[in-house]
């Protein structure tokens, strides 16, 4: 198929808060961009989110919110950020330096002078739960040719993690090491496992309510997981860090020596930060990854009596995510027990259903080329 | 009056929710101990706070708070952590280094062998809103002849807006000094202004809706003052911490340069931190001083796309603690303007609603020696 022959597409749209399949124009390509096919998309829990919050986010955003800056949601928004896909045609002014037929990952980015559009949460830039899509000739990241399209894909999420964990400032050293504790091992929590686990940092403590979700945090390189209806991952966090305890001063309590802990919150749901500030040990650093979109609830006093900080982060530099796509294209780690699910543009609202079932789903791929 | 005359003293006692002024044994001097005769003692917004919600906070403490762990409500309580005291008598095993009569101020702390008690905030350890009290010898510091007991009782208050200043890991730099917002001007808030004044950070903006505490903060150190009621503290530290720009880039939105935000929450009621991480600019470092003591409500989603943190902070260090005492010895500082008032013990009710009214009155001093 080439670009002439196609001037319509199919896509998963978000419109009036439901994802309709139906045919959109193929956008052209501007200066700078690529007309690229998408090969093979993930579902963010972001878009679960989004679905269901983001009318409400958009009416009472910030100035300084880029995200919502330009979503308007009576208006057809195609989502999808986490893509891997083949360049098709160059619009005016571009340097033409991958080829046609190339399989790429971007950051999720269009800039133009003056102005930037997320791809996948704009109206104007569609992401990859469409056939097609346009990107910045400038940020294509060309994928090695023995990585599939799908595992290629996971290159944005796996940045979120890694992220996190640069913002989380570890220490490391045999007193000074850091003891993570990754709460929620859902993509989110899986990714910041498998970047703690790539910089070496360790023991990796990680909990999850769902066994599948703890199996593959295992996978990923945690070293003990623990299931919070049965015990408590701030006990077992505690056996973990604790280290041989200095002579004891002649008044006051007898000190207990104890690592740093960082703990990461990956599970963006409301009352997941206040249970964590509840359980956290002393002088804790919290790293809120998981993207709550609701009203929350929180005790500041527990915060004060232990001096918590908590860090809230979200997405990720751009050598953080080539740094995460060079990770993948090494071969060095096997991510496919990540993806549960492939489905073609007919299934994505299917699929969003199924997601909610996190011993069944992690990642689902959209491969908008499958016949559902 | 010796020790030996006086087996009972006077207090303003915590006792069923209410402050009531009784007798009470004058306490014996352990090992390591000294009976010290109270001369100034600062209210705490603390102690409003405990008097409030202490029982409802004890009874769910977590194991790790050292402020409740020693605290019946059912008992009575002698509240009273910022004061100056004159030696009286020693306890067994002491150096007796300093002599009776020698004006002292001290970390509200007793140890012993395995132990520890806030004093003031425990059933064992009465603090200054008694005619007595006893202190660890090896903490107490010598107050310099000049200064006056009330003054030097404001130790422990600077103490506390110094080591939020040491949290916040400020920048320093033409282009990367950081550029200090302080929200609330009582007692804490001043506290940390006179501790970035003293740092040399600046220019220090500070936001209250009280003409009365915006004129001590300016008094304090405060470079620029703001009424929340009729301008947006976030504007107004937006216009102070703006930078030349750098030339435009070739595509994508000019970005903004601006100094690094630490905002501090001296406050402590519920919604106020939600306010700030609303107000708050990209990156902004958050250090919560105030401390709230009830349930409160924020929004996540807010702080993720700010990439906002929050570091909860209590207390002092020992090394914190004697810098501030020796300010305040230096003479440099005229602190005598946050001390609106002197009370007797049979005027600490009363003072307590006082407080209330930021318009009239800032830190009231208890003299326990005072004819009310």
């Amino acid at each position: 198929m080439t670009i002439s022959a196609a001037r319509h597409m199919r896509a998963a749209i978000m419109r009036q808060k439901q994802i309709i399949v139906d045919q959109l124009p193929v956008p052209e390509p501007g200066a700078g961009q690529v007309l690229v096919k998408t090969l093979a998309c993930g579902i963010c829990g972001s878009d679960l989110h989004m679905l269901k919050h983001g009318p409400r986010l958009a009416a009472q955003a910030a100035p300084g919110d880029r995200i919502m800056a330009n979503m308007d949601f009576d208006h057809d928004v195609v989502m999808g950020h986490e893509f891997c896909a083949e360049v098709v045609a160059f619009g005016p002014d571009c340097q033409a330096a991958v080829k046609p037929g190339q399989k790429v990952c971007s950051l999720p980015v269009v800039l133009g002078p003056g102005w930037r559009r997320t791809v996948g949460y704009s109206n104007d830039y569609h992401g990859g739960y469409g056939e097609f899509m346009l990107l910045q000739e400038g940020l294509l990241l060309p994928v090695h040719d023995n990585v599939t399209a799908d595992l290629a894909a996971l290159t944005e999420p796996l940045a979120v993690g890694l992220h996190a964990v640069e913002m989380a400032q570890l220490g490391t050293g045999a007193e000074s090491g850091t003891v993570p504790l990754v709460i929620g091992c859902g993509p989110v929590g899986l990714a910041v496992i498998v970047a703690l686990k790539a910089k070496g940092v360790g023991p990796i403590l990680a909990a999850d309510f769902s066994p599948a979700r703890r199996a593959l945090a295992v996978a990923m390189g945690a070293d003990e997981v623990i299931d919070p209806a049965a015990n408590s991952p701030y006990e077992n966090w505690h056996r973990a860090a604790i280290l041989a305890p200095a002579p004891p001063p002649a008044l006051g309590p007898i000190p207990e020596r104890l690592k740093p802990a960082v703990i990461f919150e990956c599970v963006g749901v409301p009352n997941v930060i206040d249970q964590i500030m509840a359980g956290a040990p002393q002088a804790a650093r919290i790293v809120v990854v998981g993207v709550c979109m609701e009203a929350d609830n929180f005790r500041p006093y527990g915060g004060i009596t232990k001096e918590l900080s908590l860090q809230f982060v979200l997405g990720y530099t751009p050598d953080e995510f080539a740094a995460c796509l060079a990770l993948i294209d090494s071969g060095k780690l096997d991510l496919s027990p990540l993806i549960t699910g492939h489905v073609g543009l007919d299934d994505v609202a299917g699929a969003f259903g199924d997601l909610a079932d996190p011993d069944h789903h992690c990642k689902i791929m959209i491969e908008p080329g499958r016949n559902s």
